[in-house]
């Protein structure tokens, strides 16, 4: 069993990952970039170290974890989700300096992380991929005569993207023209690679993903699906476990595909595997090697403690459950609340909070780093806090999600809760009738009113008058 | 479907309430005396309304507290716990009146809050009971006769007492001498009636209540047990759900005692039926005509809302679950989290919080009314917050317990969360082996340290040092 664990992340995830190692009695290890020296992980953590005045470099530097890991004992690193969590060059240097990284073996990362490789070790096991290229593009004029073969639209996608970037539609010829040299460009920056691929766009369709847990020794279960189509730009805003349109077949039928998938890679560590859904035809999307943001909506149904089983797998344990001891219960929404404006196209709204106090009561779990006081930095996602209901039925799901909504109290800066209660009212998502068009084609639900609760500010006269009247 | 309901109470059952009806689309109405202007009820409900100076009389105030419901248009007074939820004069103003009691007829308050005529309620439906006086008793020589033939111990109880208090443990009959006149003292004090009775000590019992709902239509369905055997001086400090003691056939078994305890008093609405324990038999010791502290973690395990539940059931509507449809999963814990100390005899440590940040993550729950910056009034319950924490495993609750404790930043007055700590590492607790002994058995645990978590002082430092750099 590990012992000591660094966490090569910080926010809600780190915290996450504290609470798992503290549950399992294992020692955390925080690391902190100097806007983060007051995050909850650096409080929370039995130990914390500085890896720098540089907001990013110091979790972004692999060489510079795995040396502080091993100068302050520890036996493993959990990278979290995003920053080095799907590096594969990351976990090749744990693999070479003796370090257990809680994950997949690097090559299982890299063969995932380039969609193109990935794409074809799917079909080779058969599971459906959506047609398109078997190989990356060699130029325009592949990509042209490729996309009159399938059909518009399709996609053009970097090879090496992931989290919903370096993807475009295009709808025509002349938009590929158009597009193929952006997603080239987009690709090179942000994931260091001019490698892209294309793949016809399935229209509308729902984003359904399974979460599988395999411990590397041919033990491979699913956990059920996420329904992750409420999304904005390819961005997940509120995801749904188990999805509220999938018949039991369907659902055992996705969950058998993303087995398959773990199984053909030899996969070790929780992972997910995303599908598109358009009526009953699913198509591979692509695999997520680490826990993802909405891990939380699953341990709600099912019970699992996924981070827990990630270090469980990691300390070469065998499953803690076999397939048939997996069963769901009850419907779990999570909301990502975001430090954004949705009233002003969405832009990040970063600041200090100026209250903060955590919803509760039946059926609420709250994943978050924030706290009354503390300033979220410019630097990181804007994501600051993960509230995730649960109830029995669809329907008091939907019910709980809107009044937890409204028991938080997080002022100071603006944030996409309000938004998220429009969504809640809408008779699509509550018959539970939505694909990935939902907040496209409902842009009239960013027309709320901004006002706070009217009993507040009754509340705040009252206080003042009292106040007044005392003095 | 009721429309809106006035709550009769305070703290966190008032906001638990709320959350009941704001998911339920009912209006609430919170009540207030001055101590708790600045209560979180106050803050959370639609309405709220001033009944006073003094502390308490004016939520003990039955006349006064229906006439404002009507006043403000409410068709209904939810009781919650202590105060007036079992207060069968407070029903039947109600009933008179036309509002709707969220509790059972004023009759069946005051049949089962009647401890000598439950007794013999159930004696009569074939609920077993312990052995002692079938009706009050007429004076001390009546006591010492009853007691000579029953053997000692026995135990002298007030006949409507309840919550833990006017109960007295008599192991000879010189104490049961000198307790006889204390019980009728305490019994007219506390509950304004002389009328005690006698009944066989079960000595170190577990304590066992399930958890029933009935429609008043003849429905009636058990969610299984809480055990409760975590006591001090009988108050409740940790309980559990289900208890990690019971066989299966003995849950059943202790199930289908306490839905016929409920059928034989035509109960309507949420209720407990509270047990003793000794080995495999059970002795019923009274029923609990409303909605429990412990309420909570039958919620966790069955997914059942049980305040919801009640709503529903005073709403005249046939109940939403037959007893099939109710399974159990997992443990959950629910910790009291009381201002008291625990070093020093639990004398309550009333005062300000100087800061509270909520425990969260996967299987953790709070109930609460605290807030940073709240004070807590000298003149009510000392509990001030409930943590509930859930997992798959009987271990996994253990050690998410202690994790979430450990979270919890609760500071300004003492309370007893550390206590809870050292209970959780007890091996006899850990094993799931305990009796209401357990508490008096294991004083040693009083003996911890009281000492913050040393991370927090070098922050402390770190911080102190930061400011004075900057400065």
């Amino acid at each position: 069993m590990l012992k000591k664990i660094l966490i090569a992340n910080r926010g809600e995830i780190a915290v996450r990952i504290i609470r798992a190692c503290a549950e399992l009695n294992i020692r955390s290890v925080a690391i902190y970039t100097e806007p983060d020296r007051y995050g909850l992980h650096v409080k929370r953590a039995d130990e914390s170290y500085s890896v720098g005045d540089d907001p990013l470099t110091g979790y972004l530097d692999p060489l510079g974890i795995v040396n502080l890991a091993l100068q302050t004992g520890c036996d493993a690193i959990h990278p979290g989700y995003g920053f080095l969590s799907e590096n594969a060059e990351f976990a090749r240097i744990c693999e070479q300096k003796g370090i257990t990284f809680i994950g997949p073996s690097a090559d299982v990362i890299h063969r995932m992380g380039d969609k193109t490789q990935a794409r074809n070790a799917m079909r080779a096991a058969g599971v459906p991929v959506t047609p398109g290229s078997e190989d990356n593009l060699k130029d325009l004029d592949e990509a042209v005569e490729l996309a009159n073969q399938i059909g518009y639209p399709v996609m053009v996608k970097a090879t090496s993207g992931g989290g919903g970037r370096g993807i475009r539609r295009c709808d025509s010829e002349q938009e590929l023209k158009q597009q193929f040299p952006r997603v080239i460009s987009e690709a090179t920056k942000a994931f260091g690679s001019a490698e892209v691929f294309l793949e016809k766009c399935i229209v509308n369709p729902r984003h359904i993903e399974v979460q599988i847990l395999a411990d590397g020794e041919g033990n491979v279960i699913h956990l059920f699906e996420r329904d992750c189509s409420i999304q904005r730009r390819n961005q997940k805003l509120i995801e749904i476990a188990p999805s509220p349109q999938l018949t039991e077949s369907l659902r055992n039928y996705m969950g058998s595909l993303a087995v398959k998938a773990a199984q053909a890679v030899a996969y070790k560590n929780a992972g997910t595997v995303e599908f598109l859904l358009s009526g009953d035809d699913v198509y591979f999307m692509e695999m997520n090697t680490r826990v993802q943001v909405e891990h939380t909506i699953t341990e709600q149904i099912t019970g699992v403690d996924i981070v827990k089983e990630q270090i469980l797998i990691a300390s070469d344990q065998t499953l803690s459950y076999r397939q048939q001891d997996i069963s769901y219960r009850g419907y779990a929404l999570q909301f990502r609340v975001n430090a954004e404006d949705p009233k002003n196209e969405f832009l990040p709204s970063f600041g200090r909070i100026s209250h903060y106090y955590a919803p509760g009561g039946p059926g609420v779990r709250v994943d978050t780093a924030i706290y009354t006081g503390y300033e979220i930095p410019p630097y990181y996602d804007s994501m600051c806090l993960k509230l995730i209901v649960w109830a029995l039925t669809w329907e008091d799901a939907v019910s709980r999600g809107q009044r937890a909504l409204d028991d938080m109290r997080l002022h100071g800066i603006k944030t996409t809760a309000a938004y998220y209660k429009q969504i809640l009212q809408h008779p699509d998502f509550q018959q539970g009738n939505f694909n990935t068009s939902f907040v496209p084609d409902n842009m009239q639900l960013l027309q709320y009113s901004d006002k706070r609760h009217p009993s507040e500010l009754a509340l705040a006269i009252a206080a003042a008058i009292a106040a007044y009247s005392a003095a």
